[in-house]
């Protein structure tokens, strides 16, 4: 477990760094804009909370009138349903008995749904579920243009949720039509027109399920990138964004619609400056074990004249602006790191403030692979 | 805290994925020859134990004749401390005044080092040392030519060791002349002339300081890139590679130099193949939140077709050769992470395998970022 880098009624200085912080004004704007959004058009937001791994920020979405939330990973179900979220969909396969059985047990306490994308694990699926003496929501994960899990629309979506349907102790609850691959498409037409293909293969899906007599009672999806269009499509029925309560440096780089109110980025690695060798180079103390880097290298917020330009495991190089003030030895930076979700996962504590006092320090759910 | 991913009995097949593994026999090999050709010079190793944060690893360093280890954090330097470590330096600057406090509380109970490469920290680490009524040994941090921390070789190095030695409670250690920018250079001539380079950067600065009547006990660097030319140089006392116990990807892209040995790949990173979608493409449970990709994509060890070509947060995309076996449904893999020190910071446990069976499950000391 990490030291705890704060504590409640702290000043901001006094955050121990590397250390995750979140404007809390910022956070709040985010989840009221999209609970606002989603509502109406009378459609169901299920937040994905894979993103912030955090049971207070999940209750905060609850409270704006989710009807539920995603994770990927069995464990973080876990750590949800304990917290008293009662309805958690795991947008993933599961096929291990092991993590079923403990998926299975979860769903004593709340409803429980799994993706699945392949007959074999219905009977795995099935099976846990009978053991516990419980039913499980079983979506159908379809294909609709990411290319990474998932059945072919259409004919063999509804052979799949047949399947589900027949199985003991599962129902099968809709189909998950998720395009991962559009969310950080720069242009915008090119976002809505991923989705608008994505809404061809669910329709056809659907249409393939309902030709079998199975009614498909959700089609949900969606990402922070996309939304709008899923919820513009007539076709999806819940919307499942993940990223908006924080938002990172590559969503940024999102070209937004028009007309489009961005999100405001709420989280931040806080770091100090620790070295300050030479007038053009300073060093800090977030590197590679303090954010993630797949998505680029993160950016200095309200700060000119310094830019994060290298990594190593525990030191970010600082490049200072020969024009603008020069970093100082001991100075306090914020950045917006590149990838807010794998980021995040670094971290057991998220500490909230509100304008300069910590006013809570939150912990994440990180311990959650499997 | 994660889920223990496996008892201590388990055939390697119950272990659950993604899981940390390391084959034992493998890692021993690593200590052993690391061992004897350090010994062989009679030059001292302290390893660095950010790579592994693992402190039955670091015992077994001190059982082959480690004379300490290195690490990056105070809250590694605690974690090894009570673990019974009794000799860490903190190869970083550390600044902050409460954790200075807490490293020097530390220095009650073993020997305890940091580097230093502002006159302004030296007031600091005194005014803790003296606070607690310890000594702590301070090393001059030298800019060796990877242009992160450190002063100028030379005077400048003279100046601030001699500011260390007249400091209350600090004792001048010796130099940090670790050049960290050369470890991952291809071809074995550029590596060896970065080192020939930090020895003549590392000579200036122990002259500067014998020429102020300045005893430098110890110079103290390398990496496991390039620990052969430190070795080899006649001015390096002490030896601190890091990721020899483990190796990775971008290490295992390092052209050997002639006639050396290469260390071999003792940790993967297990994952389980959990969907089949099409006969050319499989998704395994290792994404971005189970290796990191900062050195590039994980390789997949000893399954001939098998391709990772893409990550997401908790998925990894596999492509398959159509001249090989296609993956099945469940298959289990072994990764190669591109870069071992900030992919193990992600896990609780470290699975020890000898053969197939688990013959250990390490803690792992991750939640250490301060």
């Amino acid at each position: 477990m990490q030291r705890q880098p704060a504590c409640v009624g702290d000043r901001a200085e006094a955050i121990e760094t590397p250390a995750l912080v979140v404007d809390l004004g910022a956070l709040e704007a985010n989840l009221d804009r999209m609970a606002a959004a989603v509502s109406a058009r009378g459609m169901r937001l299920r937040p994905h909370a894979k993103s912030h791994k955090c049971p207070p920020v999940a209750a905060l979405q609850m409270a704006r009138g989710a009807v539920g939330i995603c994770c990927q990973k069995t464990d973080e179900a876990a750590a949800f349903v304990d917290a008293g979220i009662d309805d958690v969909l795991v947008t993933n396969e599961v096929i291990a008995p092991a993590k079923l059985a403990r998926l299975a047990a979860l769903a004593r306490h709340a409803r429980i749904g799994v993706l699945c994308d392949d007959a074999r694990a219905v009977t795995r699926i099935s099976d846990a579920a009978v053991a516990c003496n419980v039913c499980i929501d079983v979506y159908v994960e379809v294909d609709v243009g990411a290319h990474r899990c998932g059945v072919a629309p259409g004919a063999p979506v509804a052979e799949l949720a047949s399947a589900i349907a027949r199985a003991a102790n599962l129902r099968f609850a809709g189909l998950q039509c998720y395009q991962g691959a559009a969310q950080h498409l720069r242009a915008p037409q090119a976002r809505e027109a991923a989705i608008a293909s994505a809404t061809v293969a669910a329709i056809a899906s659907r249409d393939a399920c309902v030709a079998r007599g199975l009614a498909v009672a959700a089609i949900t999806g969606a990402g922070t990138g996309t939304f709008e269009h899923e919820m513009a499509s007539g076709v999806f029925s819940e919307l499942q964004p993940g990223s908006y309560p924080f938002m990172d440096a590559d969503y940024a780089r999102n070209e937004a619609a028009p007309g489009a109110q961005p999100f405001a980025q709420s989280l931040h690695v806080l770091t100090t400056v620790m070295s300050t060798p030479v007038r053009e180079r300073a060093i800090c103390d977030a590197g590679l074990k303090s954010m993630s880097f797949d998505s680029g290298l993160p950016l200095v917020a309200a700060r000119a004249g310094l830019s994060y330009v290298k990594a190593s495991d525990e030191h970010g190089v600082l490049q200072c602006d020969p024009a603008q003030a020069p970093a100082q030895w001991g100075e306090r930076l914020r950045l917006v790191p590149g990838h807010c979700d794998p980021t995040v996962n670094l971290y057991d504590w998220l500490v909230g403030l509100r304008g300069d006092r910590v006013e809570c320090v939150w912990p994440v759910a990180r311990g959650t692979l499997g």
